[in-house]
């Protein structure tokens, strides 16, 4: 068996864990070959770990054009994603981007119109797509067992970091370095799977962003957003990185009932007839419909990234469906767009968002952008307790 | 004993209630002696329930000017609260007005200034304050077990009505007949924990309201407001009357845990240093406070219109402080005056509200309020399963 040459930009937190999980050959049909990492002392790292196996670029373009690799996943700062993206896709490489897809929804549509000019695999780590409970409730949702969706809420404050974590690096929080706080770096799972379960995406947002709440940062890190979709639903999502314990509680309600997922369980209330059919038929003052509480059997088994990496392998190896294709990544990130331009202009965002006016808007806070944290040094931080 | 004579002032649902534990003599020191109301069909009932130990009234000026009632409890449609009110103020009679306080604050206000300058015992019927579930929230918020408030949050979508209910009378659920929906019918109980609880009011509102949603009506029946505090802190309310089965969770975060009142159950996860200690002494990369989770006794005991009625007569008798106070009447209906208007104007409405602007676009709508509903028959509903 050929197998599928990999190569790994960016050896952060997340492209040296992919890189681990690939040298164990646990994703059939790939093989790590290539590194690239501006900082020399990551790919020392890497030859000391690996060996000469391993080749190893001191930047993504020499390792793009070195024919060592067939497919690259892309692990860099956020804002690179996009632009990388499109050099491997010039390269003819299949990519797999780290999530968020970019920092401003223009740059991610240029990259999605080259993804699709080209006949190459363009996934996106989505790992939280794997994840059974939220696929359950896809599943219930697009089988109509929920009925027409009337109402979604997602509390998902138990982002928790404190200021050492943000003074961990200097680019961390800063308009400069990520982009933006909670929504860029924290909730792009959330943000992805709150419409990709639901199959909805918003026609208008109003959010309200506070920045630096309790922490010396300059970006955003607890939101309140209410949304509207097209069918009259209303939606909303809160997130924060500045309570504990917080909360992770999404709630989804339809014509027949309601879903709620925390702590990984999910419960629906089932009514017996849709509310729609009761509330025509009943006439006896006060009532409700009978409704039956469920805990739905979930399946075993975890939301690891090696899931996504498998898929993006089987998709470029036998060309079957992506379960989180790359150009969905605009998505998510539309949504945390359009809760930043919301709070900046004070006002409703309707969708799609203008993208223009939310480029405009974060050029003028990264050239403010005051990126003068005290540092105490740039550390590799243990992921284990993240759900990244 | 020399007995305080009661008078009942609308003999609707909330009326006779009130009016058959008092004829049971379950408060004690109190004697029901008197009641009015418009429809003589009413009256008949009660002479044939009571028989002429209980004196009836085509009207409430009749019953003040009696010389038959020491303290009036009124049960009249919202409108005429704080006229009936006041009239009863004018004649010497101590006051207990059901909720809500009124329709729009600037006639509560009124009211109040009127309250304020005699010397009678004036309440509300906020009946949820002897709940000892929200008796022992308020009790961990105000002793500081949860430190400062940081997040507010219910979703309260469990007051389910359906068109049957609304059709049952020709003035419900319209402008012109009860002056609101969902917020001024339902939610007075939950406007007035929600502030009470935390001792803390918003200092703007930004609130959505839907109309008629899913339901042949003309006033709100869905709603979400964001709120922003003085001290920061953000919350959130949710309702709606068209979903089932509904949600009825209250989620308070504070420095030093979180708090969820679901279910009559009340849990506190509890951290052992405040948020704001272990974010300033922390220096591990990740990690979030020690935290407990605590399944917090709750007394036994129901939340009965009794104990309000009670309350209300040992102060009369006895110079107590009352547990609600009718002058707070209005921080529940500013709360729902403010997520109307902030709807009507589709912007912010800053605290206190603009008193006159409420009211002039409240007479817009009672003027072209349509109250043309198909009516089946105006009823006395069965109130047993409602929580009003």
């Amino acid at each position: 068996m050929i197998e599928t040459r990999i190569g790994i930009v960016g050896l952060g937190n997340m492209g040296t864990a992919h890189a681990k999980y690939l040298i164990q050959n646990e994703v059939k049909g790939a093989k790590l070959t290539a590194v690239a990492d501006p900082r020399e002392e990551r790919l020392q790292w890497a030859r000391d770990e690996w060996g000469e196996q391993i080749k190893t670029f001191g930047d993504s373009k020499s390792l793009y054009r070195s024919g060592e690799v067939d497919a690259v996943i892309i692990c860099t700062p956020h804002y690179d994603h996009p632009a990388e993206a499109m050099d491997a896709f010039d390269q003819n490489l299949h990519v797999l981007i780290e999530k968020p897809a970019g920092v401003y929804t223009r740059q991610v549509r240029e990259m999605n119109e080259r993804a699709a000019g080209c006949d190459k695999v363009f996934g996106i780590m989505y790992n939280q797509r794997t994840n059974p409970v939220f696929m359950k409730l896809k599943d219930l949702i697009d089988s109509g067992e929920l009925g027409e969706i009337r109402r979604t809420n997602w509390i998902i404050t138990d982002w928790y970091r404190t200021q050492h974590y943000y003074n961990s690096a200097g680019w961390r929080a800063t308009w400069a370095g990520e982009g933006g706080g909670v929504l860029i770096n924290q909730d792009p799972h959330q943000l992805d799977l709150w419409q990709w379960t639901t199959g909805l995406m918003p026609v208008r947002v109003r959010a309200f962003c506070q920045f630096g709440k309790h922490r010396d940062i300059e970006v955003e890190n607890d939101v309140t957003a209410y949304v509207e979709y097209a069918n009259g639903a209303t939606g909303v999502f809160v997130t924060s990185t500045c309570e504990a314990p917080g909360t992770n509680r999404f709630e989804v309600t339809g014509d027949r009932g309601k879903v709620v997922i925390e702590g990984n369980r999910l419960t629906f209330w089932r009514l017996r007839v849709s509310e729609t059919e009761f509330n025509r038929n009943f006439n006896g003052g006060f009532g409700s419909p009978e409704c039956w509480e469920i805990e739905v059997p979930i399946h075993s088994g975890g939301a690891g990234h090696e899931a996504i990496t498998k898929d993006w392998i089987r998709a470029i190896r036998e060309g079957t469906q992506l379960i989180a294709p790359g150009e969905e990544g605009i998505k998510g990130l539309t949504l945390s767009n359009a809760m930043l331009l919301s709070t900046w202009t004070d006002n409703w965002v309707e969708l799609p968002i203008d993208e223009d006016l939310f480029y405009n808007e974060l050029q003028k806070r990264i050239e403010q952008s005051a990126s003068n944290k005290q540092v105490n040094e740039h550390i590799l931080l243990d992921l284990s307790n993240s759900r990244g």
